[in-house]
C-alpha cells in the first residue's frame, strides 16, 4: 500500500498519457478533478491487487466517448461518484475497492476521484495496460468477467443501467447511449470479486503511471532527455522523430477517427510517416509499410517536453517522437488478438511484435 | 370489470388497428401471442379505472421500434413478462394491473400477454386513445408521470434500465437502444399509482376497441357495410375512397417514415391524395391542401373488409377508405398539441379540428 498526494496524481497524469496511446482522455482534466478531490478528502490509498480479499468487490470507474468530446464536457465529479453508487445499489451489496479500467490519461484519474470522495483504496492495476477504444478491450473479457451491471450517469442527471449477454453487447448499447447522452458518459462496471481481481487484471499500472510521470519530471529538472528516460524506463522502441504535416479527424459513431501525416525531421529527415487513430493510435505507417500495430503501444511525445501527445491535440507543426511500446503479453495470444489485433480494427495484417519489426 | 377471452382478443386485434392510425403494430402478431397466452392462463380481468385502489401500482407493457422491424422480430412472449418483471423489481414494490400505453394492434395486445401470464388485471384505457410514434406522447407526460424507471428487453437476452431527467431523454435514450436491439424492443415503463391514473389515462379504449372489432365482425357476418359501422361507432368522418398509387417508405432514426400516394375512386374519382407517416398516419392531404392532422386520427380502412391498413402492410393498388377521427380532447389542449400536434411533427400548419375540416 502507498498513499497518492497531489503530487503523486500528476505524476500518474503525465504518465498514464504516455500509456494512452493518444487516447484514454485529456490528462489534463481529470488530473483538476483528482487533485480537488485529494485536496478535499485526503490521499487515496493505492493497494496491490494482492493485497485484495478474495471476497472484496472491485469495480472500475470511467469516463466513455470520444475524448474530442470528452475535453468540451467537463465532467462535475458528482457524476461519476453516481453512476458508483448506482452500481452498487444494483449489486446489492458494498464495492470494496476501485479500479481503473484503463491506463490513460482521465481514466487513470478518475478512479481516483471515486476512490478518494468515498474514502475506498484504489488498486495498483487496469484491465488493458495501455488505453483500447471500446469498452469490451479489456483482460477481464479474457477471464470471463461480465461488464454488467453496468451504470452510465450523463452530466444532465439521466442514468441508463445495462444487463447483457456479452461484453460486445454492453459496448454497443453503451456506445450508442453515450452519442444519445452528448458524446461523453460516466461509467460503472466490470464489477468483479478479489479473486477474479488477482487472475484479470494487469498489474502496477497505476505505478507505473506515477514513475513515468516522475522519470520525466526528473529528466526535465535535471537537463536530461525526457524522452530517452521514458524509452529506458518502459522499454520502448523509438520509432521516428517527426513534424506533424496534416491531421484528419472526424468524430464518428461516437469515436474519434482518423489519420495524421508526418514528415520525417533530423536523423529520420526524407522519409514520411502516417499514424491512424480510433480514439487512440492503432497502427503507425512509414510509406505503406506497417511499423507498428496493436497491441501494441504507439506513443507521441512532445519533442521538447517529452510529455505525451493525445488524439485530439494533434495540430500541424507540432514536432514528436513516436515510439512504439510492447504490450501486456495477454494481448498478445490468440484471444488478446481477437479482441484487439489489427484485423479486429479492419487492418489486413499479421500481428507482429514491435521488437521484431523495429530494432532498438 | 369484464372478462376477455380468446374471441374478445380477435376484436380487440381489429378494433385496435383502427385507433392505431396505421401504427402501434400489426394486430395479427400481438394476437396471436395473447391468444396463446389465454389459452394457457385463463382469460384476462379487464376493470375500469375507477376501480383501483388509489394506492394500487399500474404500469404498461408495450412494443416499441418501427413497425416494419417488428412485424420480422417476433417477440416470443418471455421477454415482456421480463421486463415488466424487472421494472416491478426496481420499483421495489408489486404492480397490481397492466395497462396500455398506447391503442394500436400489438400494443393493445401485449399488455393482454402479461396481464394473462401474470394474472394481473388489465386496465381499460391507454396513454393515447390512439398511437403515436414517440414515447412521450402520451397523456400521462401532461400529468406529470415520469416515464422512468423504464426496463427495455430484447429478443437476445439483453436488458436496459433508464433513469432520466424527463420524458423526451426517455424517448431518446430508448430509440437508440431500441435500434442498437435489432429495431424492436419489448418496454416496461410509465408506472404510477391509481389515484394518478384515474387523471391521467385516457379511458375505455380496450373496450372500444373490442366494441369496433366486434362492430366489423358483426357487419361482414350480416352483409352491412363495415366501414358504415365503424363510421357510426367511432364518429369518424369519411375523408375519400381511394386506390393506392405508390408508397415511399424508409425506416429513419428507429421509424418507418414516409408517404402514401392515393388516386380517389368512385364518388371520388379524379381526386389525388397523399398520407404522411412516421411509424403512425400523421397528415392526410388533397392535392396541397390538409385535410385532417395530428392528433386526430387518420385511419385507411380496406374497402373490402374494413379492417385497418397498418403502415408496414400499404402496397400498390389496395383500395381503401380513408376516416378522419377526432381525438380525445386532451390532445386538443395547448399543451397537448405542444407534444404531438402537427407542429411538433414539422408541420407548418395549425391544428385545426377534424370536423371543422371535413363535414360529415
Amino acid at each position: 500500500m502507498r498513499r497518492f498526494d497531489v503530487d503523486d496524481l500528476k505524476d500518474v497524469a503525465v504518465g498514464a498519457a504516455v500509456l494512452g496511446t493518444g487516447g484514454g482522455g485529456d490528462p489534463y482534466i481529470g488530473k483538476l478533478m483528482a487533485m480537488q478531490a485529494i485536496r478535499a478528502h485526503g490521499p487515496v490509498e493505492v493497494i496491490g491487487v494482492d493485497e485484495l480479499d478474495d471476497d472484496a468487490v472491485v469495480a472500475p470507474a470511467a469516463m466513455m466517448g470520444a475524448p474530442t468530446v470528452m475535453v468540451e464536457k467537463l465532467p462535475n465529479g458528482t457524476e461519476i461518484v453516481t453512476a458508483f453508487r448506482s452500481l452498487e445499489e444494483y449489486l446489492g451489496r458494498p464495492i470494496t475497492a476501485v479500479l481503473c479500467g484503463e491506463a490513460g490519461g482521465l481514466n487513470s484519474t478518475v478512479p481516483f476521484i471515486v476512490a478518494a470522495e468515498l474514502g475506498l483504496p484504489l488498486v495498483d492495476g487496469d484491465g488493458m495496460g495501455r488505453a483500447f477504444p471500446e469498452l469490451q478491450m479489456v483482460t477481464f473479457t479474457m477471464h470471463d468477467v461480465p461488464a454488467t451491471p453496468m451504470v452510465m450517469a450523463d452530466d444532465k442527471g439521466n442514468s441508463v443501467l445495462l444487463h447483457t449477454i456479452d461484453n460486445r453487447w454492453t459496448e454497443r448499447l453503451a456506445r450508442s447511449a453515450t452519442i444519445e447522452m452528448g458524446g461523453a458518459a460516466l461509467i460503472a462496471f466490470y464489477a468483479m470479486d478479489g479473486r477474479t481481481a488477482k487472475r484479470a487484471v494487469v498489474r502496477g499500472t497505476v505505478s507505473l503511471a506515477a514513475d513515468i510521470g516522475r522519470t520525466i519530471r526528473e529528466a526535465r529538472a535535471t537537463r536530461r532527455d525526457p524522452i530517452e528516460a521514458v524509452q529506458a524506463r518502459v522499454g520502448a522502441h523509438k520509432l521516428f522523430s517527426a513534424k506533424i504535416l496534416d491531421v484528419d479527424r472526424r468524430t464518428v459513431g461516437g469515436f474519434a477517427r482518423g489519420e495524421a501525416l508526418l514528415e520525417g525531421v533530423d536523423d529520420d529527415a526524407g522519409r514520411s510517416f502516417r499514424i491512424q487513430f480510433q480514439n487512440e493510435f492503432l497502427v503507425a505507417l512509414e510509406d505503406d509499410d506497417v511499423l507498428v500495430s496493436t497491441p501494441d503501444l504507439i506513443t507521441l511525445l512532445d519533442a521538447d517536453t517529452g510529455e505525451a501527445i493525445t488524439t485530439e491535440s494533434l495540430r500541424f507543426g507540432f514536432r514528436v517522437v513516436a515510439l512504439g511500446i510492447p504490450s501486456d503479453p495477454q494481448w498478445r495470444s490468440d484471444e488478446g488478438l481477437a479482441l484487439v489485433g489489427p484485423r479486429y480494427f479492419g487492418y489486413d495484417i499479421d500481428y507482429r511484435p514491435v521488437e521484431d519489426r523495429v530494432g532498438t
